[in-house]
């Protein structure tokens, strides 16, 4: 688990809408990796969001494994590394989640409102934070 | 194994020198991302450089499995993801790859010219092209 939260600086970085890819493990004990919004929250957990649809939302509920990288999108030569897991995975009824995370990366509420979402919350085991601008 | 390479315009997308985030397992069984350098190869292949001293060097030769996500630089709402394995680890001798990946990417050899390096060849299982520019 944990031990403490990461500094301010890298928590500063986390807040920003960075492009961000997450990897999860498939049912087939397959690697899978995507682009994916997200939203650091609380000082210590991962938001994410997807479709009911999703493989993802599958994969993390057979197995909570879940790895992380943010990369600055002025220069990826900026990221940091999250390695955690799926601590809570629960229906995003009102699409509160998901229009959180659209107004980050967008500036408005999310346009599909016809879709189930789900919501994962990811807990952070350890970081690392790389900057070779 | 893969059925048939990736179609040209998804073969066009990967050769270009793309952010990349590279998923790999720990020697706990943990998820680990990480940003790379890569180029595409052979109409089907990746091809992944690392410092001797990398941990992800020790995770591929205990566990070959590997997946990535490459992000267009000029919008990561299009990105390309694939699922593969690790088929080759060849010491790079004469720092011939990571010299054609920093050439790829910045123009110019490679600088650090005194630490061992490691190739690693990723053959393609699947592949996902996602573009919602």
């Amino acid at each position: 688990m944990p031990t403490t939260p990461p500094p301010p600086d890298v928590q500063d970085f986390l807040r920003k809408p960075n492009p961000c890819v997450v990897a999860s493990v498939d049912l087939h004990g397959e690697l899978h990796t995507a682009a994916t919004w997200y939203a650091w929250q609380d000082d210590r957990t991962v938001l994410l969001n997807m479709d009911e649809s999703r493989r993802r939302l599958e994969h993390l509920r057979r197995d909570p494994r879940v790895a992380l990288t943010m990369l600055d999108a002025d220069s990826w030569y900026h990221h940091v590394s999250i390695v955690g897991s799926a601590i809570a995975l629960r229906p995003d009824l009102d699409l509160e989640d998901i229009d959180r995370l659209s107004r980050l990366y967008t500036g408005q509420p999310y346009r599909n409102r016809k879709r189930a979402r789900w919501t994962a919350v990811v807990g952070v085991t350890r970081w690392h934070s790389w900057d070779s601008r």
